[in-house]
């Protein structure tokens, strides 16, 4: 067994509860604006969606942080609204003001008239992407696809633009939560098709980012967000097979529905950094792994600040498996990247010892 | 006793937890700009600072929203970063970005030389608004001061503005805890005389608003917001006395940690919208009361929404006191002020049935 069979073998095992000798780390939004390399080829490329739709652009992005960092995952550039875009949203990014949808969801009409994208169609440059990925990184490490929540694509769908609390989806559901739950139902299915496909085409974990839930009281977030994500890892092929694909959920201001996500049929949850890693694993106790949650703050502080803190969180979640380390929310883009190295290096260093040995021969 | 004192009875008796014959109401930024009488006076008279500074206009933006609606309480119209310019940090509002504090906080040397402002003296335009709104109010409702507190405040004199997460704060209680500590017992004292000098001068209820305290996690949470909370209240004049003026804290974001909210000596806790209004009153008991929590966005919705929403959160209150009706977080600047009177109107339709009859004769 060579070292990057080992090196997948830590993520994938780690997120399904299985005994590793040390704590896997990726890191959110690890391809983007903090590394040099990557704004050289925006700057170089022009618009971040053309670096999203092109397959070329998309593989060489995701590979940057694996060539400068040991990390345990790639995960694949793209962003969540290629979904809305491919359902004829009319998707931007606009300097200053990110993305934006030319044509947001008004009316009944407009939801009824919601085409459910052919993944393998409208979103080849994707599964493109992904099986380039695949090959170019020769099993170093796990490759994660992912997908928008079904709630928090709606919220853009019917705002038209982020930046805000988006009220207009808020306000949907009180004023009419027939069409929610219709979009919502739509939303579930083209999510489906999609991860199902990025799987078919090479994709070796599958994360749901539910990075809106939290806008959602809990009986709310049950009705309007969990409820979809639970259909959609309902619908994903060879759940119940013998080696199925790895689904993280990742809820933002998800930490008091934490039992209920759990629940869910996933095999880990994704914390943002407010939600205590402790206290949060005697409230999951084996039913999932835990996946991150250093605030993304922390690595624009000195070495030993990351450090320190590093040990805090692992010392928090204590010793034993089914945690892979990771930010609470996205890598802020001023962060120097030397500040990553410090992170990675005090991870293996104090995760070490925390676990047992693990029955493959070291997971270096 | 006549109608007015009965009114201002039932705010203040539902934050002592004594019985009232409906549930009280007043919304947070009930003086703003969904109003067309405040957006009026706003553009004759030009700068938010200026309106804020200006006793007589404080005064009466302050009254727009009683004079238009039945509510029971009045809050001073003002704005929590006055303590920072205070302080001598350079208050800005900017068109389409919000505030801007000119010198935010550096170094250590910024923190140390950072004074204590005399109430009196450099906010005495604040103490001339409270001095002048009582007087206007005559007995009608009630009048709530608030400060933001040491922890809210602290995140806008690091970073220099909003509109962000506040990263450089977050980054400064792993890098130097010690200044950071040092800048919120600063605060603490500079709240504290704030809050002491507004009571003095004549409010009736104080409000702390904790608004970004929801950046932080449990453990940290109490060490670097709650703690100097529990400062504040216990440098309050009276507290001991025969009848304190009743404190409110505000967390949004807070509900993991509302149980010890509720024991740092406040007499209410109100609420974000993502927590569940029955769920938080079994976890607090009979120890605080409180207040909240409609999601703003609701007042967007049709009136047959609103009233619905408002018969879920009573219903989801349950029987009995305790229970100040408010919005979440603050009312969206477009809202229809119909909505408002809607919402008014369904609150004290639908509580009268939950209360018991109460010792006064009527609080119409």
């Amino acid at each position: 067994m060579n070292d990057e069979t080992r090196r997948e073998h830590c993520l994938i095992r780690a997120l399904r509860r299985q005994p590793v000798s040390r704590t896997p780390l990726w890191i959110m939004r690890q391809a983007g604006r903090y590394l040099p390399e990557y704004r050289e080829m925006r700057a170089r490329i022009g618009s971040f969606l053309t670096l999203c739709k092109t397959p070329e652009h998309a593989c060489e992005l995701t590979l940057q942080p694996i060539r400068r960092f040991p990390l345990d995952a790639a995960i694949l550039f793209s962003d969540i609204l290629v979904i809305p875009d491919a359902m004829g949203l009319g998707l931007r990014f606009v300097e200053g003001r990110g993305p934006v949808l030319d044509t947001p969801l008004r009316d009944m009409a407009d939801v009824r008239r919601l085409p459910v994208p052919d993944p393998e169609i409208e979103l080849s440059y994707v599964m493109e992407a992904v099986r380039l990925t695949r090959r170019e990184l020769q099993e170093r490490v796990p490759l994660i696809g992912f997908s928008g929540s079904p709630w928090t694509l709606a919220a853009y769908m019917v705002q038209g633009q982020g930046g805000g609390d988006f009220p207009r989806l808020r306000t949907l559901i009180r004023e009419s939560p027939e069409l929610a739950h219709r979009l919502l139902a739509t939303l579930a299915r083209a999510v489906t098709d999609y991860l199902n496909a990025q799987a078919a085409a090479g994709v070796q974990v599958l994360m749901l980012f539910d990075t809106w839930g939290g806008l959602l009281d809990q009986s709310r977030y049950r009705e309007y967000s969990l409820a979809y994500l639970q259909q959609v890892i309902e619908g994903l092929q060879g759940r119940s097979g013998p080696d199925p694909v790895p689904v993280i959920i990742y809820g933002r201001g998800g930490c008091p529905c934490l039992e209920d996500i759990a629940a869910s049929g996933c095999d880990a949850v994704g914390l943002d950094w407010s939600c205590s890693l402790g206290a949060a694993r005697r409230r999951v106790g084996k039913r999932v792994s835990l996946q991150g949650n250093m605030d993304p703050a922390v690595l624009l502080a000195s070495p030993e600040a990351v450090r320190r803190e590093a040990a805090r969180l692992l010392e928090d979640y204590g010793a034993g498996d089914g945690h892979v380390f990771n930010l609470g929310h996205g890598i802020l883009p001023d962060t120097d990247p030397d500040r990553v190295a410090v992170l990675i290096d005090a991870v293996r260093e104090f995760s070490r010892p925390r676990h047992g040995a693990a029955p493959v021969a070291a997971d270096t």
